[in-house]
């Protein structure tokens, strides 16, 4: 089977068979096959897109390419979840220990990542002493023992979606929905998850900023998780603003803390209660949504969900006293308020530019080699439709230098203020099965 | 300006400037853009294509990534043939010495290549001590001395192409009607071409099969040599069936003698004619093209072209003894007919696959270092629309080996043989200026 050959009948627009994509991913993986090829095909993918056979084919030869993570030592089904990334997207942080607090086995494998802010690791080693080097028979014990457990990525997992992202990332083929989908469902699955709740951003902060395409995305990663036996269930939320309140690492394991204690922001709050219904349904801990919300609810009131944090966070060397003083997560030297300029009511907050402040300010990575600094970022003060006074602070900037002037700049750049009162706009806009 | 940017532009449907496109040939000549971009883009033109004005610079761009060859020391406007490759192609052999004979002059670069049957250069070399190893100063003298001269290839010529087309081979972007057509009008343009004519082959045995590829590709090229500067003509000619009688290199200089001499084949004469017509009023010997006929037509009936032929294969070292004693030239060992199975009308003669069957007696190189049998091939007796009567010879096969017996099958193969009469193919099926 000659490479030029798969990528003319791509190109043509044909359906490549399971033995054409595996020999092709395993060729790609052990360099016999050339990334001038690869991204030829790549390329041609873009264009022709693939069948959701092929889809489902290449997402299991990338899970394929490299080490599978074994879960079976931990009893009832692993659910896992995934957002597509956005700005000050806190999800992860209250989920874990918040489905895990009634019953839903939580082994979670996370990454660093780049962007705005840190990945789930950063976050969480705001917390003193907290850490995810553990081994992965220790991984299991403490899932089996306490129901939660993080552990970093390991560098063998899918390393033709590795390899393959860095080639796409070069040759212009990132937005290949097809592309997008598999890499995504690999990891998870390799990852060892049973099923998979998918929270798909759409809106200006997000990588898929159409509603159509995020609809498209979710619904390809859907049919890949149930073609390949994994029950995979999408849900579309708003990211035309940020998420909750918070943009930073520290300052969002703080929210995270808030939300746990049912004090968090309303948006963050409500998204959480939905993909963690999904998650408990999808593990069989609850029979319906409904039952499923009022056990998370009760959770969060009775005090579950936050003991369940300060387990977690103990059983991997953290300090679990941050959750009761907060004051003793990394703090920032300065705050600076942003105030209003104008009165009226907040008709945009531009959510992936509000992200590029919170980077100016050194809470995110723009390459690998960047260092975070955890206790810095912005907190906002107001959400779109929210009423404001001439003064009135819509922000607060925590920084580690005493200038902020071009951080502020960025965020009124980023924010319109009109005279007309106005409906924000829904925070979940689909859901696909 | 990032590659991935350009492929992405390129991608969306965007126009590349000039600017763009010169660093992008340049970084991909010297290596500053890798092979995984280059293809990622090229696929990208597959389906994008590509506007005039960049198939032109692009056209330019891989010019000047090499080596140019200067012919101003050469008086005169020179004009050069491309014809777009087929099966028993004989027209350079022709029209070099015929043109040439009512002073046009012909300064001939001219590459061995791959095919069925070898390049014009490897078809020369069928004549004894006739050699191209000339230096470009003894070429140039050669012109102005006797208005004809061919010399080999320049490595150093359009490497951005050779590259390219390398690239293109093997990550399925050949078929992209710009990319050919830069791709050989590049090549024209370097060898120092003031105005070219092309031969656009179409049909079973051309590169382009259908009649609209043919005519895209023609008005392709012809754009392209107009923007730059060089007047260009292309006549579009059928190769359902093979060009002329002879395939093989020693048979097709046979039969380039006898059209030269005025008794060769009616359809390899009359394209030579139509050719030549359009180079001799190209560089301005002729005002028009019957004027242009009528001085060929004399130069093949006074015998100056034949002439002419015999002192440019002395120039350069040939026996041009060969003229009169053709049977001087490189003769196969053996002679098999192929006699006809049933009386009626030819209908077929599959171009490709004769020209399949002189590669299998070994007239053709299959991979660059494949060496090639100068004195075998096959010699048609018919033509589509011929009568025929059982057990009468189609064709000859001349062979080196004595069991033909593969090659006879394969000739059957491609002829077809009816009970009612047809009147045969259009030589000539258009013309683009």
């Amino acid at each position: 089977m000659r490479t030029v050959d798969l990528i003319t009948k791509k190109r043509d627009g044909g359906e490549l068979t399971e033995n054409e994509i595996n020999s092709l991913i395993s060729g790609y993986t052990d360099g016999s096959i050339p990334d001038y090829q690869m991204s030829a095909m790549a390329m041609a993918i873009f264009f022709k897109g693939m069948t959701p056979t092929e889809r489902a084919n290449l997402t299991m030869a990338m899970v394929h390419s490299g080490e599978t993570i074994d879960l079976s030592a931990i009893s009832g089904i692993k659910v896992d979840k995934h957002s597509t990334g956005g700005v000050g997207d806190t999800t992860t942080l209250v989920l874990a220990p918040l489905v895990a607090s009634i019953g839903v086995p939580v082994a979670k494998m996370s990454g660093r990542g780049l962007g705005h802010t840190g990945g789930t690791i950063d976050k969480l080693e705001s917390v003193p002493g907290f850490h995810v080097e553990i081994d992965n028979q220790t991984f299991l014990d403490l899932v089996n023992q306490n129901g939660l457990a993080v552990i970093g990525q390991s560098d063998n997992l899918t390393p033709a979606d590795k390899k393959l992202y860095g080639l796409r990332d070069v040759t212009g083929t990132v937005n290949s929905i097809p592309l997008i989908a598999s890499s995504i469902m690999s990891k998870k699955i390799a990852s060892g998850a049973d099923a998979i709740v998918l929270d798909v951003k759409t809106g200006d902060g997000a990588f898929m900023k159409e509603m159509s395409e995020a609809e498209e995305l979710a619904a390809c990663m859907v049919d890949i998780g149930n073609r390949v036996g994994r029950r995979t269930i999408a849900v579309l939320s708003d990211m035309s603003q940020p998420l909750g309140n918070a943009i930073g690492n520290a300052l969002e394991v703080r929210e995270a803390i808030d939300t746990l204690k049912g004090v968090g922001p309303e948006d963050l709050t409500e998204l959480c209660l939905t993909l963690g219904s999904h998650m408990a349904v999808l593990s069989g801990v609850a029979s319906n949504q409904e039952e499923a919300r009022r056990l998370l609810e009760q959770s969060i009131a009775n005090g579950h969900a936050l003991e369940k944090f300060k387990t977690f966070l103990t059983a991997q060397g953290g300090d679990a006293s941050v959750v009761d003083h907060p004051e003793r997560l990394p703090t920032a030297k300065y705050r600076s308020e942003v105030p209003a300029k104008e009165a009226g009511f907040v008709s945009k907050i531009a959510a992936e530019n509000m992200g590029l402040a919170a980077m100016l300010l050194g809470a995110g990575r723009a390459t690998k080699e960047s260092t975070i600094d955890l206790a810095v970022g912005i907190v906002l003060h107001k959400k779109i439709g929210d009423a404001v006074h001439t003064g009135e602070s819509i922000a607060t900037i925590h920084s580690n230098s005493e200038s902020v002037a071009e951080v502020a700049a960025k965020i009124y750049e980023s924010i319109r203020i009109q005279e007309q009162s106005l409906t924000p706009p829904p925070l979940l806009v689909g859901e696909v099965k």
